[in-house]
């Protein structure tokens, strides 16, 4: 199907040799850094035999895979069903939002695994796995996932390629910053994946400004059934949430503890948000896209403090909250933000991830300053902190003070990161579309001819119908 | 998209300051209760490693999250995702369906934990909370899902707050006294979810009776996508049963057990029901309502003896007759009880919950009246029914007689309280629609204006299109 | 809806009194066959607490139920969800697809709990049933669904019944003779699963060549939302993979391995399928029918040495050459097979399941023959091969002349078990529908009139429209 393009600069977005260059060249960068650097962590490797012998375990449970694979799991289906699907509300774009976030999650989880790995798991010049690094690097690629939501529609699927190449490293980088250097908690990442990775997403949409997106408006909004779809998505988001913060939290009270204030936090984040989005709309009817997005802001807004004594009825209070904060985003901030800012957020990701972010830092560093051995007892205390060797002697004050500069660090990661990768992408070289082929899978997507796309241009006679 | 309403009574339906109104009123309500009431349980509260010592627990795996989390998410995930989508079939009440199901279950499962923490899980005056909270919060959000069900498409969202306040009380009242006055088994709810809340449900939809419905008829009916649609909640229903049946069982072989009665039954239910589906219909074609709910009856009607001794060949049979009834049911007792009785029961709850759930509770008391210590064990026999303390000395056939007794609370509890709250809702004050205005998304939603949504009109040229 | 059948043979295809005998006949056979046979394994019955005594069992959490279950659900939400939605991308055959395979697969794992339980758990007289027999009896009905795939649309609900009846057979005998009497390894079911389900269908679909069916060529294809919900099925096998290789792994590091196997073998698989299928094409666009099946061929493909000493970067490489192969023949070898061999395969088995499961056998017959007692530590190597008994003295080169030895069994019991199956199924009796009527739901389901189809009917006049 190929309609003629009238309007506008011509753009070359023809991809046949530039994105299988790009896609194995890499993968087999891949597989040669694997070759060389990853190895099984002791309890995956075959001599776990030995080694549960040495460590004096008497069960296979203890084996670190029954304490997480769950939750990896719960974390898998929500970077590739759950941002998969969130972002197929697009009428036009669902192949572009399911499969593009396919094919970056895939190519970064490889990545972070390697980046993550030299920083956290590197021991005599081998990485070694196991299930908490699929789940950090499943994390990692989140904080990606939340970028391209502010880009969906707008960019080739090598930008996203290079894109996810430059986010991970930085993501590696200030991850690495913030919890070995400033030893800044963080288990749902509220800091490193949400702020980072929404605040990156932010500059990079500001750079690749379209002054005349305009130019897509009728592919901007949603049919009935895609809505739905993008329901999947935010459903699985929510109900797996708690798992996502509470995926690599220390085992026993810390998980689960983390998965019940996520849990409140999120219950709550769903009224408010129904409140708002009905208060703000003049007829009073329910919006969808405050739905399928403000419901979630309460899952970002406890990631750094799940964790913690939050406590149910202090994860309320952050999901009551968020819900009003992201709703009152998407109504008011979003164009403002595009009108003003020229930063155009596809997805809203400034409403779902980068304020809410924000405030789960805040919200952990308060939580850790008002930590105290009578909440926590003198042994959960400090493995809640984990204050030992060097930070034996670290209080909570200053504790809150390191996780308020953790912020202050991933958002400035953020802005020099997303410039310099914004820059990159704007280069004339990645095929990107032109402003009136946005939105639109059948740029890069062989497209199937339906009964309802014939139905579009009956009722658009300017647009010439396919044979 | 305003369409002028022409005929019938005018009703409001504006929702703008109501609907905030409620939800923020009752969020509050929920943040205060909680704030006085609700702390962590033990094993998710940071004091668990003095609580470890105490309890002479020698490793983190035997923390209660690792034996119910992963059944947790299941049953989070039929609540949500299998309820909300089994409800998307109709063609124009999908964003109703996913978004009402998913505000009223949000809300519920907060007040479950109050209400259900007051009567089990009080100590010196704190609600304590864990895992098993968190399930039995869903399951009885579940039972009011269910009642949604036969009033779908026909109420307003604050209609369903009101509801799902009164329901979550109710059926807290009615399993304390199941659980605790009459000490009988329900583990997956057969009697306390499934029979109340069908039973609660088709009370209010029978006192909320439209004589005009048929205004509406236009849109009762699906479409080829939005029964692909309710597909994906059947699934999810089906494939997740095993673990709603199962997650608060007794930890070890009784959990095990449940899962695979579970599985026994739901299978050889889909078998009797596409065989009546078949038989039942002139042309000898498979009906999707019937693929969509009945093949789930297997799972509601061994809710109460799937932890018990049922055995897979007395699964097998619960699914065989059950997948019948339900099926039965839907061809000839939903017309009936529409026509005669004036119960308009939209998902038809009735043939997938009330009357497998009465079956349910038949099956659960005559399997524990039947019960031997030669097939139970010793020690399993005591385990299985915890006849300990005052309950030492109960025998079976006194079991299954207080086990039937259960039954009939629950039936009186679900007459009496959806005759209360029917009447509550009845009142003209909750922006309910118009006979000729049910089952449509766009009273209380915004609705993106898509082809399809044209062509509907370009066939229907009695109604005037939208610009 | 009856629209007239103009040309071509007329079929009985009335599934009335046909379908329900069936299905009614063989669930009455299970119900029998189950209780003259089935009980629950000493982990799920009643008498657990004294058999943990005897097996000197100190914590609950040591049931089998908790080192599998949560696997068991993903590999059942794979088996239902994954491979029914996967083939729900035809435009007009989503309820065939989603329905016949809840319907063949609920059938399935009830005679494959007998047949494989006759061959592995069958004690004194009973077969015992637990979790792992649940696993197993899921991936028998695996095979059956990929099967499915080369017939999808031109078979009978019976034909399919009749086909699970045998193929479960057939699927038992050949496991028994790999697992017990070659002594091979497969945990993930390279040869069992897909080497054999795929051949066997192949063989099936070439039986059953239909030399008309470009008749009903307009059906063949996708609609825009038809490829959405496809991308759900493949999402969902794509995630869960790692379960389902890991499932039936022995305790411990096996199953931790096995896991990180898969997913970096998926994870390289995207890439490749990305680069070969924009390659591939004219236009250099990315085509759906790749996405949705190629990038599941590198869990194929490791499926035998997922559990072993595959590494990370192993299975990278493994995953690479199977996104290529797949590809490759999707847009080559497909069309070849079905203009020269008369293999008609609707899904592409051959490319998803028959190609990547040779290859999986071979890399598993080459991992085991390259395994050292260094890699492996003593006891590892043992565990891994289960090196005991009469096997203790058998070599890595011999075990990998054996997994060799495997694969041709496999090919031999798929080719006549197909030719069998497949010459069962030409029998004209079945009620199969013809050429024309093929790839479309309303020959056996009842189907929604919805603004679609009349839409459908108005771009096609010459079909008459519906009233």
């Amino acid at each position: 199907m190929e309609r003629p393009r009238h309007q506008g600069m011509v753009k070359n977005t023809y991809m046949r040799w530039r994105l299988p260059l790009v896609c194995l060249l890499w993968e087999v960068a891949m597989i040669v850094l694997f070759g060389v650097f990853v190895r099984f962590s002791p309890e995956a490797d075959a001599h776990w035999e030995e080694e549960k012998r040495e460590m004096n375990l008497t069960s296979d449970i203890e084996n670190d895979f029954y304490f997480r694979y769950p939750s990896f799991q719960d974390v898998h289906v929500m970077i590739f069903v759950g941002f998969g699907f969130l972002m197929t509300f697009l009428k036009r774009y669902g192949f572009g939002a399911v499969g593009f976030n396919f094919l970056l999650a895939a190519f970064g989880i490889q990545w972070a695994l390697l980046m993550q790995g030299w920083f956290h798991s590197f021991k005599s010049g081998k990485i070694l796995i196991g299930v908490e690094n699929l789940i950090n690097a499943d994390f990692c690629v989140g904080s990606v996932c939340i970028a391209f939501g502010a880009i969906l529609g707008k960019t080739s699927p090598i930008q996203l390629l290079v894109m996810t190449l430059f986010q991970v490293t930085l993501f590696a980088v200030n991850e690495y910053i913030l919890l070995n250097l400033l030893h800044v908690r963080d288990a749902g990442g509220s800091m490193t994946i949400h702020t980072f990775g929404a605040y990156f997403g932010l500059t990079v949409t500001r750079i690749l400004y379209r002054p005349n997106l305009e130019q897509s408006k009728d592919k901007q909004g949603s049919v009935y059934h895609s809505d739905l779809f993008a329901m999947i998505g935010t459903l699985y988001l929510w109900m797996y949430w708690p798992s996502f913060n509470s995926a690599i939290s220390e085992h026993g009270d810390a998980q689960h503890r983390a998965a019940i204030n996520t849990y409140c936090s999120l219950a709550a984040c769903v009224l408010t948000t129904v409140a708002f989005s009905s208060m703000l709309q003049k007829k009073g009817k329910l919006d969808m896209v405050h739905i399928q997005n403000a419901t979630l802001a309460g899952g970002v807004a406890v990631g750094t403090s799940a964790e913690m004594m939050l406590t149910p009825y202090g994860s309320l209070i952050v999901g009551f909250i968020c819900g009003i904060v992201s709703t009152v985003g998407y109504v008011y901030l979003t164009p403002f933000l595009e009108s003003r800012l020229h930063i155009q957020d596809t997805c809203g990701i400034h409403n779902l991830h980068a304020m809410p972010g924000l405030i789960g830092g805040i919200v952990g560093a308060v939580t850790a300053a008002a930590a105290t051995e009578d909440v926590y007892g003198k042994e959960g205390f400090i493995k809640a902190f984990d204050f030992t060797g060097t930070y034996r002697t670290r209080t909570p004050g200053v504790q809150g003070g390191f996780q308020a500069a953790g912020i202050v660090v991933s958002l400035l990661m953020a802005f020099a990161g997303g410039a310099l990768v914004g820059a990159i992408l704007k280069l004339p070289v990645w095929g990107d579309a032109a402003a009136e082929n946005c939105f639109e899978d059948d740029i890069y997507w062989e497209v199937p001819e339906d009964e309802e796309s014939d139905v579009y241009h009956m009722h658009h006679p300017d647009k010439p119908a396919s044979p």
